[in-house]
């Protein structure tokens, strides 16, 4: 167990913070950690009913490549420091990207992303009974160039499997439905 | 398309470096992104001949908690920033951690943990045909107190399922064996 006891702020960012925490063990020992703070994130398994899932293409610039992943987004953070609904941040997120909306939602699960050095808990979700948002357009965050795919949800995990699909949320999010469509498994 | 026009970087750590980029896209516009430099990273799924996975506790400060994972670590980097092979990194974490070694290496996969803002690559390891390192000890790196553990595989990836261990490596590291395990999936 490890109890902070100073964290110094290196900046503060749309969605980051970097900061440097000095940590204190039962044992009395202070070792200093390394750390991206994070609000959070909501990743989006939508499957239609053709048994296809949306996918978006985006480039990534840690990656320097366009990644293939999931709708994902972070939570919105209010002035006062709140932080948004996961469960209304996946149906906006999925809205803003896809331009789509989904009639029936299921949680499938919470986990980090990368808990060494960052707090980023990503919400997963499951997305069915999808529709077109008429008046919906792709991509209004100025910040964002999307382009919108759909796999059937086996080639989407074969697709991962190859490496063709390489996020963490993604492949959960397909691993996930994969286990959630075959009963043998289970 | 992003192309990196200028980088600040405002510290550098034992892995982690903190910077800004600032990027320029095709049409000109320029924007800034905040990185979290990371060497890259391997995680191993070790599982004996009873059918078992090795399972470490470690506590995590971002998630205030000690998080059940799989055996994994960061990518040694040298003086003159040369990477630790992944392959000989998996090897030497899985020592390390477990005091394990094994005769049996296949590679799973590489993803990214959260490539929103870090290039963190995951190396994700299959290693089988176990044996322990006699004159291993747990955790050399006196900096990690780990705990080993040991589940049935499919008691682990239902513990995943479940919420119990969530962290994406090890939910990917453990969908993924149970995608080979189970031939009814393929």
């Amino acid at each position: 167990m490890e109890r902070v006891v100073e964290s110094r702020v290196l900046h503060r960012g749309k969605f980051l913070e970097f900061r440097i925490d000095t940590v204190e063990r039962l044992d009395g020992s202070r070792h200093t950690r390394d750390i991206a703070g994070h609000p959070g994130a909501v990743a989006v398994v939508a499957l239609d009913a053709a048994g296809r899932v949306a996918l978006v293409r985006q480039w990534r610039l840690p990656a320097d490549a366009a990644l293939l992943e999931i709708p994902a987004g972070g939570l919105d953070v209010a002035d006062d420091g709140a932080k948004e609904d996961p469960d209304l941040a996946a149906r906006r997120e999925l809205e803003e990207e896809t331009g789509l909306r989904a009639a029936t939602w299921r949680k499938l699960g919470t986990f980090y992303t990368a808990p060494g050095f960052t707090d980023e808990l990503m919400h997963l979700y499951l997305a069915t009974d999808l529709s077109a948002v008429v008046e919906g357009r792709l991509g209004p965050d100025a910040d964002e160039a999307l382009i919108l795919s759909w796999l059937p949800w086996r080639e989407a995990v074969a697709a991962a499997e190859r490496g063709e699909i390489r996020d963490a949320k993604s492949i959960v999010g397909l691993f996930w439905l994969a286990r959630l469509r075959s009963d043998g498994v289970r």
